[in-house]
């Protein structure tokens, strides 16, 4: 197939007449690398048609671009690309001759990209030791039967759902499910007004921040917390304090009264994955009550319960409607889904809803009809079933493992279950160093430096996560860890 | 299958014994609707041992439920919700007893759902004559190819594509495609550093208003305009211009010197459909560049040229980096897909792809690669050839309608096709109120009004779109349309 003839223009150099600013183009378009060697140009016939200029033009143009070299000839079956077209210098010029770029550094009005946190490579599956966060293991996810879901989905029968502009709605399936199925096991029932269907929890927590936030207001964070949360609210320029977890997470007496909202991981929390308890959840209440503050519960990992039952999520306690509850699927389904949701009262969820339009209409039909599908035919649980076995599996090889290279008293003893470690090096070790002299090793591990506010601690941890890791190299790869923490040890 | 023990918590209210516990938490559940009449009850056995209370308590639960006719007992088959529960009043009560609950009318920091404009009711499939603006006709979808690309793309082979977390990362495939032959009909080549991948143009558009204006900056807005991109500037708080647009679009001459950036739709002007000359395009571009000010194309309907080939998009013409460009397959593919693209210099796209990556991490995968084969293997070139064939039956039969009825004089002419009318009742006639009635005839048009800054020429305008009604509903609609505005002009 030859390039398509519409995808040449006249340059418009006036300077210049027809058969040059078609030399032109051309030439431009070879030398940028659009036009690759080998590849057949349209007809002269189909490119004359399409800038309406005369054959003869092409056909001229074309000539003199066969004696630049830049195209060859071949008897009757056209023009193509020369394999010894001339090409570009590396450098491509940042404009051309006698215009003045514009300086992008003073149109800017806002930066995004300055301190936003990076936890793992992106090319972390070629590692042999992942202990890293949040990935899919291919092994343990149902590929067969999300396929089926996704045909399913995309059938005939759905193609409203599909194609369709939903506006602000959501797919009236995955919201039934959810309020029938999955938020009940939360403890929390809820109406259609009182849900949200999100990009994730991610997507869920930053239109959280815009609609509870303004520069006047105060945020409570745990800390240490997950890094892109805190990365959220630094760019919503909010005041932000910082309270410390302790063996049972946030402490409700260390919120400060000036507190608007509290951002909080109850059922697991990020890093520590400790587990707040029942009475300390109902003094969090109370005290939202009593001083009128919102607490945001980011219900981390609840499916991961597989050493003890999970408890309810505070959200299923809150009688005032203090809470603003989110869950997602991209740890138990897979990340690139990007289906979360929120629960809270209606007047917060018109809000997000008019927000979440604003900024991208509604998430993808086919996305949400293909969950719906998957966890109302009962895939979804099947698979947490087994995520559960396999890591409850690679935990005690892990427990087991830490415990032999003397690591395991270091760590947070945490008791539901999750998908990590939460890890402290001895002191003055400083784990940021330590993880990328590992990656010579082929071991990736997450320094904990960046959970954190700050503070002198902070670099001593770090968290090891199994999900992404085959049971059978977590021994090597611990093993690797406490040699590299130990030579650190020394130096230090 | 008996609902899930898992659903159920023991209420935590100290008051009350555990029988009188399980008893509220299941009368709520059934009260809520979340349980439904004829469901099955979790076996007393399961339920204990969720619970972790005796056997005895659930029994004594249940006995008391189905005294109350909550439930009934079915032999040994177990407990069932009764088909005469109780009902709840349709008003539930906001708070339970003793709660003051949160007055979230003080709790929203900032608001969203003011002033977002709905120009069409969702279900406007439901009527006759839907003469509505970029809503997909299943008749023009090649929903097999689509279905086929997105099978592929769910395949084994395509796992880490579906399944992976991008980061910040697009799928290389569609960027590729996009480069190599979407942009190049455009007059525009970029390298893989100037290209991101959005959630539609909606997102396009809101990324480049939050990166760069802010309340000290001044926009520039067509005038009419898509409404959503008011909507947008005025959520930003930026300083706002509005320019009246003539035959050739926006006049560069009434560009305020204040100017930090420019929106313009030169390819098709939303909504009246006209195509900026290239001398005009010209003399926009030199300005921003004496002025320094960014120019933001939306190059809004560009493969809906069939009336004459499409001219090259102003960023072809851009040597000094002034410009960002943003395109989208929501109307040449189908809106629910989600998938746009946004082309600039580097430092803009760092900037883009940081705020993206923060709001929602990235578009999903999947529906990026089906993109990208549905792209690679014609199928959209074949579906634009064939939505252009129908759109220009379709506008000449409208054309000629609106002419028998005498509508079409008052109608902007415009020269490179479309997907509507951008049209003028007789002066006095408020066309808001025309749309309201027709409804009644189960005809759906556009009110022009949301689409202006204000003015008393807004109510006269109005929208009538070809690119979701039949072509043979077409005379009778439009026959119902001339009527309507005549009533309303006999009662001005």
């Amino acid at each position: 197939m030859p390039i398509p003839a519409e995808t040449f223009f006249l340059s418009g150099d006036r300077e210049a007449t027809l058969q040059q600013q078609i030399q032109q183009v051309i030439a431009e378009a070879i030398l940028s690398g659009r036009c690759l060697a080998g590849e057949k140009m349209p007809s002269t016939r189909h490119l004359a048609q399409h800038l309406g200029v005369a054959r003869i033009t092409v056909t001229n143009a074309y000539t003199d671009l066969v004696a630049d070299e830049y195209l060859v000839a071949r008897g009757r079956s056209g023009f193509y690309v020369s394999d010894s077209a001339p090409q570009r210098p590396v450098l491509t010029p940042e404009a051309r001759a006698g215009v003045v770029p514009l300086d992008w550094s003073r149109k800017l009005g806002q930066r995004f990209s300055d301190a936003m946190p990076v936890l793992r490579p992106a090319n972390w599956s070629d590692y042999r030791y992942p202990f890293i966060y949040g990935q899919t293991d291919p092994k343990l996810f149902d590929h067969a039967n999300w396929r089926a879901c996704a045909i399913r989905a995309v059938g005939r029968k759905d193609f409203d759902s599909l194609a369709t502009d939903h506006y602000e709605r959501d797919d009236a399936m995955l919201v039934e499910f959810l309020l029938r199925q999955i938020l009940p096991r939360r403890g929390i029932s809820a109406r259609p007004e009182e849900i949200l269907i999100t990009m994730g929890a991610q997507h869920a927590l930053w239109m959280t921040a815009q609609i509870l936030l303004t520069q006047r207001r105060t945020a409570v964070l745990e800390d240490p917390c997950y890094p892109g949360m805190r990365h959220i609210l630094n760019q919503s320029r909010c005041q932000i304090r910082n309270v410390a977890v302790d063996g049972w997470g946030l402490p409700p007496d260390a919120i400060p009264p000036e507190a608007d909202v509290v951002f909080t991981t109850p059922s697991h929390h990020c890093p520590t994955n400790v587990t707040m308890p029942l009475a300390r959840r109902r003094d969090l209440l109370a005290r939202a009550e009593r001083d009128g503050f919102v607490i945001v519960e980011d219900d981390y990992e609840f499916e991961m319960s597989f050493l003890k039952p999970p408890s309810p999520a505070l959200k299923s306690l809150d009688r005032a409607g203090s809470v603003v509850y989110m869950g997602s699927f991209s740890k138990s389904i897979f990340p690139g889904l990007r289906i979360g949701y929120l629960v809270a009262p209606e007047p917060f969820i018109t809000e997000a809803r008019a927000l979440r339009s604003m900024v991208l209409r509604h998430p993808p039909g086919h996305m949400q009809r293909t969950t719906a599908y998957f966890l109302s035919l009962g895939h979804f649980d099947a698979q947490i079933a087994r995520m559960a076995r396999s890591y409850r599996q690679r935990r005690a090889v892990m427990e087991q493992a830490l415990r032999d290279h003397g690591l395991l008293d270091a760590a947070a003893e945490e008791t539901f279950g999750g998908s990590s470690f939460w890890m402290r090096a001895p002191e003055g070790v400083d784990m940021g160093q330590v993880a990328l002299k590992l990656r010579q090793s082929s071991v990736l591990i997450e320094p904990g430096e960046a959970f954190f506010a700050g503070g002198a601690e902070a670099k001593r941890h770090y968290r090891l996560a199994y999900s992404s890791i085959p049971a059978a190299r977590i021994e090597e790869g611990v093993a690797l860890i406490a040699r590299a923490i130990a030579e650190a040890q020394e130096e230090a």
